[in-house]
């Protein structure tokens, strides 16, 4: 932690810093300079931040070295990690040994059409089943998901077709009863900030998949993946999903440089929605591309048999030809980048 | 609502348009123009957004014309509300007749801060007590507030000072006993858009204050204002805090111009927090004196006895001379702009 | 300057930067953490720049901590500059002392229409007037403004009423003609970054008007006066007038804090445009009084005799009662925050 | 083009709107709705722009249809385009059929250096050598290129290797100056909205490389390739570097979405800068995979024999493993997207 001093700073406030530094226990190196001073501070960081420095007479900025965040820092834990989903025995793995491609309807609607989006998905290439049965809409007046009815669809139709299910949970006080039908609990960009749930999700006993916010910064994206490890989870995958930005063009603009870099701060595999980031049809499958150029662990997106009567963003899913060609680049561009197909089978879980 | 069909559509694709709107009760008018054609349909909106145009062959762009949120409109109910807070017989007012100052500490540390705290807004002027019991902190290693025991701090300062309590609270869970204590419910920036929560406080019974999220639009914020009065609750008061911008000067760029706009878009009244969204003490009053300028219906400020050692938000709490300079203004200004001071007495609620 | 070593950085990577920055006759003040080591700079800082510390193996990061502007800045300049715009005799001054108040069309389009804003804005209270003859605009089909005939006109007009012409330069080839004709030479926000512009401008003899870019860091905004002071012009007025952000309501978001913390960091006086920010008629009125509560110097509109048929950025031009409105509240507003008229005659230049 | 009458529009309002189309020889199409009315107009557009419809009373909205630019549109030339540089019989193509890789050093420097950077990027496959002699730089005190000196040097690196070479220019009476010696002319991301410079090159020549404006929208960006090709200069390659958004962990955000958008709007090629959008040497492979996936017609790279002594932008100059790993992927990954590499002798211009 490093404390600059403003130009008129008196010697009495560089004393003052020092004197409630070293009462804490900690170290304060003090450098003087032609304008300005400034004073390293080795010790109790998390201590030093009730000291509230900032507000201290003669301090102009603190900066802040170490991370923020512990247990998902690949400071620590330099390997990268696998997160594992599905029942004991048929894990799919999400890891940086292999590429895994998540499908499935945005939103659940019927028994038929989900589990014809799931065979979609499956014959595509997915070895997991995404579906919303909780909707966070941003009018009260659109349609908000089926709920638990939905979850008893969502649960039935992975049963049927071998894929363990992915799904949005929206509030804490329905984690329990998620967590018992879902393989992977999915937090949206709208809750990421919503610590309640985080840390319900953090005890819920299953893997966790962690939407960025799509105003949150990186490092806040990784403390919200720190209060759900701090519960106990470390088994979460954070997914890109696009950031609000001043370009219209697009309903989001997918942070891709988010990836590579989210990758080299923590240990958590890193996935990409190109679906929710573009909102549009035609960009799913070049994002999907960049997404394996770029160096993701997976993607999740929308498939759904009859995009034009889909009751949730209809204009992004992916059928037919689309369909056909993400199949396609999900097949043939992992390897070239050192990759595997992600099935059950193809390796297993350590232990 | 306009539908605008690409360049390349054919006869056939604006006739299934029109097709499917009228069976639908609804009407289609077609103009055809050199390059494109427009379909303008009248009849049930709510209706025609389950067509999902957007994913129809041909469709190039849907334009909505109406507000999307009803309650809280101002179409349908030209005049500004005031929102009435407090015991009855000693309701403060916010609204178009008065300009409203709140103020308090960021996090309730102790029975004493909180007092002295509650003694200092008093004296500069203000005629509502705010003060955080649950905070919600990026970091789970940051302090996250005293809970019910702050509750109890906030409920005895209010009465001991005579000054109602605004207070947040951070999860749906905690709504009921929050509310048992509080007089009016804050909902935070990150929880903007935490719809489980947003419902829960529409059936508290009690006003809310509902802070823009810091990086919603104003239509998404007054969306989130909907749910509120969705449950049957439309005392609420909307807050402008910042929004998150590319300037990092300060944290974030209070959107002096929204508070005009939501004011004529919705007739709830609408208040400024310089504090969070500066989050430099030395930009509060400037701030506070445009959020009068611009026309606010109020503004929330932190003050703290001795911000050195606040747990929270330190560097933002006014005291000393800031303060007198704060009070000053909010006893001078608003009556330029045609408003009068917000006590009890001033003026009384209709009815 | 301050210098971040990464976590696994060696004891020869620290060596190296002490070396050298001590080859170039700085000191290194080295501090050891427990996880990383941090270094403290002090001598020639634009040298360390040609170091490329940031490049060195063991970097983590580099902390700039003097302002990277001088000439504009207060450190070395604490008392706040007053620019004066006219000839001698007659000047009018923009500064701490007064509140300025520039209007005037957008466009020059005729002589009649020119005049007739002209005598609108002298009326409603203005001492300069501001009009295009160069229009930089984003689509080569749209009017481009009058040019050399233009800047005719305004000076007529300027001459006629006896108010001061600023007026834009978009070009550095057209800066001696400009100079000629006009009082002050505006650089708007496409040009902020025209480096060749602003040293063109810091050589031509008139005051600066300078636009922040609408996507310009205050840090940035204070670069580019930088750039014209170098050139030994330091008659330079800022003007800050929006900046682009998510929200789509208004053209750009009123950064209305930037006018403070420019105010902090330069000596240069600080104006607001509140018509380019907003795009929307209606919000002039309630940003222009923002801008005198917040501190301003000054504000500058646009003002047309028949918006409706305004060739350019009609939608945001005062008329009639809105002008009133106005000009009512530069009257009664600017006392109250320490100010007078700025009327040529008010204060007088020193010396 | 679509106008929204205001709810509270009266059939005054809607008559007048369509007297002044009809004065223009256009056609109105009156659509009433239950709350608004709608208004299609057909027939000259650009005439249109010029009625100020928004400015008129009742009125609420104006949406365009069609796109506001025409050369470089797609819509009149469906086809994607070719632009080829260099000599003529050794001319290197950047269009839909191949992936071009630039490389070389930001600032030349010396004869020495740029000689070795050349060297080294025609090894790693780059078939054009980028280098900036004149550098717009936000501090007057930064480097700012050699200038004439600096394009000397380009020129004769550019012979010795065979490389057609792509520079920069900065102000448009360097224009003629330039093209002399280079073979293509960049337009650095500050300068893409300085439309007397965009005119200039539009009237050289020579190739242009138009680099996005860091904040500029695509659309503004397809309207300045247009403000070129109105000059008669039709070739013209996109690139896109990166734009200015909230978050801070790289210099700018990639906006990999542009690509596609951009290709599928305008026939023009579009190419992608990974260095300058991210700043940092460890993100620029991973983009530039990425933007190969995506579908990119090439990218262009900073690279330097010794990046620690750089005097410009080394932190994110690539050498040794980096630089092999960029120029491996350049050949295994294109043709698993459809291309051929982008030499010389591979494709041949048409006529």
């Amino acid at each position: 932690m490093v404390v600059v001093m403003a130009a008129d700073a008196t010697a009495e406030d560089v004393a003052h810093v020092v004197e409630r530094v070293e009462a804490l226990g900690g170290k304060a190196f003090v450098s003087q300079g032609v304008v300005r001073t400034i004073i390293g501070l080795v010790g109790d960081i998390d201590g030093f931040h009730g000291l509230n420095l900032r507000a201290m007479r003669g301090v102009a900025a603190v900066h802040r070295i170490s991370d923020p965040y512990k247990l998902v820092s690949r400071q620590h834990h330099p390997e990268r990690s696998t997160v594992w989903v599905g029942k004991v025995g048929a894990q799919v793995p999400i890891g940086p040994m292999t590429f895994t491609f998540i499908a499935g309807p945005c939103a659940v609607e019927t028994p038929e059409q989900t589990l014809e989006a799931a065979i979609m998905a499956k014959a595509a290439g997915a070895t997991l089943l995404r579906g919303g049965a909780y909707k966070p809409r941003t009018s009260p007046y659109a349609f908000q998901g089926l709920g638990r009815k939905g979850l008893d669809i969502l649960a039935a139709v992975g049963e049927a077709t071998g894929l363990p299910v992915v799904t949005e949970v929206v509030d804490a006080r329905d984690v329990a009863e998620v967590a018992e039908q879902a393989d992977m609990l999915q937090i949206g960009t709208r809750n990421m900030a919503n610590f309640g749930l985080l840390q319900a999700v953090g005890e819920a006993g299953k893997p966790v998949l962690l939407k960025r916010g799509m105003t949150a910064t990186i490092e806040e994206w990784l403390m919200a993946a720190e209060y759900v490890a701090q519960r106990g989870n470390l088994d979460i995958v954070l997914c890109e999903r696009g950031i609000r930005t001043f370009e219209p063009a697009t309903r989001n603009t997918l942070d891709i440089s988010a990836v590579p870099i989210a990758q080299s701060a923590s240990h958590l595999p890193v996935i990409v929605d190109p679906s929710h980031a573009a909102g549009r049809r035609d960009l799913v499958v070049p994002l999907a591309r960049a997404a394996i150029g770029v160096g993701a662990d997976g993607v999740i997106v929308d498939v759904h048999p009859d995009p034009e009567v889909a009751l949730c963003d209809g204009p992004q899913a992916l059928h037919g030809s689309e369909l056909r060609a993400l199949a396609q680049a999900v097949r043939q561009l992992p390897p070239l980048v050192g990759r595997g197909p992600a099935e059950a089978a193809s390796i297993t879980p350590a232990g």
